[in-house]
């Protein structure tokens, strides 16, 4: 890989270019208003692969953003790697906590960063870590030292819950035969410590609408005989967890597998600062389910968060009124064995439930996902061991990410194919927030792993 | 008076093509950018006063929105009535909920109103209200029937809490002296139901803002483990009332002078059909503090309420965002003797005790107002009295409004003036909501009724 790594080193400036330019873009796919954005995205990133080398590459339509599939074929009878990523973005908003434009990326130090980082949405979620797989594939193909089969697929609707990648997957599955695949969508612990996301949570996401009267009233006027769909939404809200912050809808952990004392124990190893943590933060207390550590809250425990939430007037100034209807946003992180569906469901039927006869609800059911795990045995989970101890130095750890990545799970069901989860961010990189970013060092870090990956699990599977 | 409801009866069309001009104008004090609309209704207000026959009529600046001063003054030594009223309107939206523009008037028939009523953002609140009393004065001095001196204050920023008008009223203390202050931004119980109210409840309007993390976080990484200000914020506003919707804030009916079991009954006689009331509200129950009746929890009991919420996402589809800060509006309606400033500070106190040590919060006040109670045996309601009964044909009954008129217990304060509150609007006219209007029946009955008010005010101040 020493050819490879040398071009890495050489074009270092062009790669990043490169990815200032795709990051201009603005693929935001939950906003219909980016349509375009969307398709000039996929379009961009479909020509990329073509200079990078692979047989081919197209753009592939589905009922939603479209789909990037590039693959380039040595010899059926190698090992063949499907990289898997997304080149849609999360909505940048709010706009006015970015210290720079979210879609005009910009290098800038931080305390995490002191090399530099680059500060654009999607910048490490995930537009930056499927450029490191396109360059580290030209890397490898330019220098001849592609050990394997590669195909690639670039979806445009993950932050909206990859709806239409399920019906894409069962449509072309021969096209995506292969032997594992692999995603760059997570994050590592530190720079100086290297990890493997080892599981991931699922989601079950819904959208709650409670009304009230029939039209907003004069808060003068019915103030205090009449329902107030705001208040009733905070209490039905408030009584999702009891006083431990244990969710209390019924029957939701029956299906949550427990882990053993020493699954808790080797999780507990986890090198983790809560001084650091909170500073971090800027919070004066952390706040989790009772029995259970910071790393086991966001790791092993299914969540409940409101993502947000709105009703009455909230412009410039005071208006008393007594609204008609309010809303609210919530996602449930979930993990081994719940299941998304089943959760929506009881999530549904509980919030109806518990509705007062002087309002009416509606849940909206979002898109939802598995949670998955990934074992440290398995041959692709050592593959990527093998390839991050190469550059950093040291064995990465294995952790269980709090984040969901729901097409995993889907992965496994329709494709029959493992996939290892190995990603270069940081959880301080700001993702889905304001100012997100990915360091210089990750990003190229990203790159130098990559080609290893290849070559190890070419060795491992031979 | 018969000159005048003569001259009243012809020019009826023309009064109301001219409301309908008034109302084009978006006068919304709460949003600064309809600044300059704000000066364009009260130069249209002063002209209108300079057409009907004021001596005087100016617009007179203040740190906000300008106050309209009118006067004509025939003697010195007749009784001087001084008229409230306020050219600002509540923010239109939501919008989409209009079945016509806000503010592009049009008569509409409605069950309660088969002979039409005007459709517009302020067409009752409170520029038609003011516009009725524009046009008596024109019919009066038209007639040479006006039986008294007449002053006109109509300020614009009353749906904003009125902040300028207590300074404007100290610094014009000469000008606007007067013996009785008449306010018509109240209503009727019914069209064959006239009433007048006997008493206003207080306000105090706050704004909270709950922080968690110093940004925005991925609720994957973070989520569970870190407190969501917007389930933090659902759960202390919850937190506001007791099971009994009983307002929790220690001390906040220390203040409160309970009626007597008497003044009870005398409220219990007001017409109420629960029934109807659901049906008109299209909701299955009604919800209040247990222990009173509906009537009461509008009229003489305090309130809580959210007037608006936001925080996180809350956009199209689906994004899983542990939002940093997370927002209300809450305002308390209050009766006597609550005094706003020490229930804003017991609010604040309470609010800033009950959060938990994983946030901070922040509590703004905006602006209050004192409660008030007209006697009915004063000379001010019985003119009201009177001049009612003269044109609706029966007695108007006493009622405790819900609503609030700060700048009432402001001008017995400052000016040492009584109000009487004689409104023409009703309960289902859609006050602060999408498609407020004014029936054509109360517009023309109020043009008709004022000067009788004049009349018997006159006679029974001799």
């Amino acid at each position: 890989m020493d050819v490879t790594q040398d071009y890495i080193l050489k074009n270092k400036q062009r790669f990043l270019d490169e990815l200032f330019e795709l990051l201009r873009i603005p693929s935001v796919s939950a906003d219909s208003k980016h349509k375009d954005d969307m398709v000039a995205t996929a379009n961009f990133i479909c020509n990329s692969f073509l200079k990078a080398g692979a047989d081919k590459a197209q753009v592939m339509q589905t009922d939603g953003h479209p789909v990037v599939y590039a693959e380039k074929i040595l010899d059926p009878s190698l090992p063949t790697i499907l990289v898997y990523g997304h080149y849609d973005v999360q909505p940048p908003d709010p706009l006015e906590l970015w210290t720079s434009p979210p879609f005009e990326p910009v290098i800038k130090t931080t305390d995490i960063h002191p090399e530099g980082a680059i500060f654009a949405r999607g910048s490490c979620d995930d537009k930056g870590q499927v450029w490191m797989h396109v360059k580290a594939f030209e890397a490898m193909v330019s220098s001849s030292e592609l050990p394997c089969n590669v195909k690639f697929m670039i979806e445009g609707e993950e932050e909206v819950g990859s709806p239409n990648l399920g019906p894409f997957c069962r449509q072309h599955k021969d096209l995506l035969k292969a032997d594992v695949i692999l995603v760059s969508d997570t994050g590592i612990i530190a720079n100086d410590t290297p990890s493997i996301d080892a599981g991931l949570r699922g989601l079950s996401y819904v959208e709650v609408e409670v009304t009230g009267a029939n039209r907003d009233l004069h808060s003068g006027i019915y103030g205090g005989a009449v329902a107030n769909p705001i208040n009733v939404l905070c209490e039905m809200i408030a009584s999702l967890k009891d006083a431990n912050k244990h969710i209390t809808i019924p029957g939701f952990y029956d299906d949550l597998l427990e882990l053993s004392s020493e699954e808790r124990a080797a999780l507990g190893k986890t090198p983790f600062d809560l001084e650091a943590y909170k500073q971090d933060l800027d919070i004066n207390d952390i706040e989790g389910e009772a029995g259970y550590t910071t790393i086991e809250r966001t790791g092993i425990r299914p969540t409940l968060d409101v993502n947000g939430i709105w009703g009455g007037y909230i412009g410039e100034g005071a208006k008393t009124v007594l609204p008609s209807k309010a809303y609210a946003k919530i996602s449930m992180r979930l993990v081994p064995h719940q299941r998304p569906e089943a959760i929506t469901a009881l999530f549904q039927k509980y919030f109806e439930a518990i509705a007062p006869a002087s309002v009416t609800v509606k849940v909206k059911p979002h898109h939802g996902g598995k949670p998955v795990v990934v074992p440290t045995n398995s041959l692709e989970y050592k593959a990527a061991e093998m390839a991050m101890k190469k550059t950093f130095g040291k064995d990465p750890i294995p952790t269980r990410s709090g984040g969901s990545i729901p097409i995993i799970a889907l992965f496994e069901e329709v494709l029959g194919i493992k996939s290892v989860l190995m990603g270069f961010g940081l959880d301080s990189d700001a993702l889905h927030s304001p100012n997100e970013h990915f360091g210089l060092f990750n990003f190229y870090k990203g790159i130098e792993t990559i080609p290893y990956y290849y070559q190890y699990y070419s060795q491992l599977k031979k």
